[in-house]
């Protein structure tokens, strides 16, 4: 609640264009606050507020927000305001925020960078951005085997500081080969004689061309906090912590909601041409879709014209089948996404799924024949509806199941077509049937 | 591609009944992977599996199983088989297994138990599952500020072993009240005489009643890897750690990808009648809303029945409003999900996406007019989808942007129930529209 409250009077001051209470409010924000500020407010203000933010935390604020948001703000900045901003950042921060800007302007920030962290930060940039390489941070302590705690404390000691979240040290052999990890807590808790490869673990060494869902995966399985990067000789390269993965897997959640809905990475606030240009496309393809379903309705324009019951009980076979197909279609995308769906239990859950739309059909196909009956004093109609209900419905769930299957094998993401290509099976399916049964049962 | 083979080899073993070799094939796997294993199986295999899984592990793998998979192993236990299984776990997960039995069987398995884990168990179990005391494990590190790290880091080697994932201490006063943590990492590289209160931050203190959306949100806001839990006088209660916030995040976002689709908690391979059960609600709320576009089409019987063309075009007009609509639908599910939109913004994000809607409406409107024109040879057939259309893809964008909105309000999931209301109006406009403007000016 007190939250709220802050936020909203901010935005009050900022739309009062109070600035300098504005300016002196944010310095009680965290950066990821003011991050989430940025992305809650329409263009106009949303610049307003980025002027206000102070230069030494706009690095941080960009790195919380969302890639769609940080284009616009970058888009207006000058390469020496952004080499600057990234100067307090960790590398591999900085580099997540360069690969957002256009090719020719990337090599102008980093020549307005010093040579050290200019190093750092291209050789981040030489690995996709979606890959364990792009994920990681280079700023690691390593130490050797056959070294004794004690030495591993005196050199800790002597380094002063530690990077953020060092829950463990990496342990490498001489030639930088990976060997596993060493916690702190064991560091802490053994004898300072002990050599470090008494107390080291496996630990887990990722290759650096992982891709980040993989990377998400595997620190979800095994509650990692941290990860060694490798390269393809198993040399350490860096080190992956969980507060990026945590954003990969937001990203990911994030991004099969928005790929359902056909939105692509669209921002709550984006401009209106360019959210409207980027779901055109999509309305495009709909439209393809019911321009079919409207054709397969007029192949029986002869049928409708003698009985214009059809017509009005006609979007209810199709209507249904959709929202039984969604649920079969939403159970494979997701299935799909968390890996859990494989070869073997592929058969299995179309199968499943089948019989789940039979039941529902049968279910749901009974009350609907009893209403279409006594609406329109037809048996005939009832019983044409409820059977191409029945068929409409076990289509659905044969093809919301079996879509994201076949679209996942042409390497097309499940979540992007599955949708619009299931309403296109569902109306034709539905039309067809309902429209071919009563001219063939019903016509005189 | 290692991973995939195999788990396929397994799945064939455990096809073929060869039981022997799925137990020693399953050593090799870690506990969070046989999770993934049981989830990706059908009932009856889920079941052979289960029982061939190893005791000792048993506890870990049923943590890291879906709620729904987990409720269904734990039915065919007895409660003195549950009680052995949590012993290696850690008091947190253990409660989080009993609170999936049924409240008379908790009883039994905490009576199986020893006196000392009982009490640990019974007194978290005293905490909602969703709120930060039930994500908690009360298994904590804590020192005070005025001691020495001197003084911390023979007490840690006394304690000889460290709970999972301790990355800082703990630090409170003598009352036990919370004054903040103390790294790991500055123990190791401070000087032995400095005090911990010198080297400790302030850390964040999660009040134990907060829900767990809010806990995961100050997690990824502040990169956190754990934060202490504070009763109402802020006495340290416990702790949480970042691998239980993952399984939050992941599950949030499962969860409103769900609703979305009026699923609940539905798992891959839930028994036919009980998928069947809960789906059929959801579709039978989907029946209300076609029949009541049907009753809309009935209105305009007469108007068919002259020109059945209305009757081939009427899909075109609510179908693509479904698209539209459904698009602002998410942006808006989502923000509201994120924590993105509050009383300030909302009117800003509704302008917004009628303005998307209607130059979107505008331009598919103008191909469809055409099309319709050409297509049945008759402008004015062309002119009133076009105006139609129009109507209802501006209307699909308040409705899709405003309905979150409303539910929101009345303290529905906006994901639920979001989908059909929207169905319902787009449809309803769509129809009304087009046959209600198409009687007026089109009729003789």
């Amino acid at each position: 609640m007190q939250e709220a409250s802050r936020q909203e009077i901010l935005f009050e001051c900022l739309e009062d264009g109070d600035f300098g209470r504005v300016r002196s409010m944010l310095e009680s924000f965290h950066p990821s606050e003011i991050a989430d500020l940025l992305e809650s407010l329409p263009g106009r203000h949303r610049r307003a507020l980025w002027e206000l933010v102070d230069p030494d935390v706009e690095g941080e604020v960009l790195t919380e927000v969302q890639d769609a948001v940080r284009a616009g703000l970058l888009a207006e900045m000058q390469p020496q305001e952004v080499a600057e901003m990234t100067r307090g950042l960790d590398p591999d921060e900085a580099a997540d925020i360069l690969q957002d800007l256009p090719e020719e302007r990337v090599d102008s920030v980093l020549l307005s960078m010093d040579a050290q962290n200019r190093e750092r930060i291209a050789s981040l940039l030489s690995y996709p951005e979606d890959t364990a390489g792009g994920l990681m941070d280079t700023d690691v302590v390593w130490v050797r085997a056959d070294v004794t705690l004690d030495v591993v404390t005196r050199y800790l000691r002597q380094l002063g500081e530690l990077p953020d979240h060092t829950d463990s040290l990496i342990v490498v052999d001489r030639q930088n080969r990976y060997l596993g990890v060493l916690s702190l807590a064991e560091v802490l808790v053994n004898k300072s004689e002990d050599s470090v490869g008494e107390h080291m673990s496996e630990g887990v060494g990722i290759p650096a061309d992982t891709p980040e869902e993989d990377v998400a995966r595997l620190f979800e399985q095994r509650d990692l906090i941290s990860a060694a990067v490798l390269d393809e000789h198993r040399k350490l390269l860096g080190r992956i912590t969980i507060d990026d993965v945590v954003d990969v897997i937001q990203d990911l959640a994030e991004q099969s909601v928005r790929n359902m809905a056909g939105l692509g990475e669209d921002d709550l606030f984006a401009s209106v041409l360019s959210s409207a240009r980027r779901r055109a496309v999509w309305l495009g393809i709909s439209l393809l879709s019911v321009f079919l379903a409207a054709w397969v309705i007029g192949r029986f324009e002869a049928t409708i014209e003698e009985l214009v019951a059809l017509a009005i009980l006609m979007p209810i076979v199709a209507g249904l089948g959709g929202s039984a197909g969604s649920q079969a279609l939403t159970i494979s995308v997701r299935g799909l996404a968390l890996g859990r769906i494989s070869r073997q239990n592929a058969r299995s859950l179309v199968l499943k799924e089948c019989a789940v739309g039979l039941l529902n059909g049968v279910l749901w196909a009974a009350v609907v024949g009893v209403v279409a009956t006594l609406w329109f004093g037809n048996e005939g109609l009832g019983l044409i509806i409820s059977l191409a209900m029945v068929i409409n419905l076990v289509c659905a769930a044969l093809a919301g199941s079996m879509i994201p299957l076949a679209l996942k094998k042409f390497g097309v993401d499940p979540a992007i077509a599955g949708g619009v290509i299931l309403t296109t099976v569902t109306d034709v399916i539905g039309f067809m049937t309902f429209l071919g049964l009563a001219t063939i049962f019903l016509l005189p």
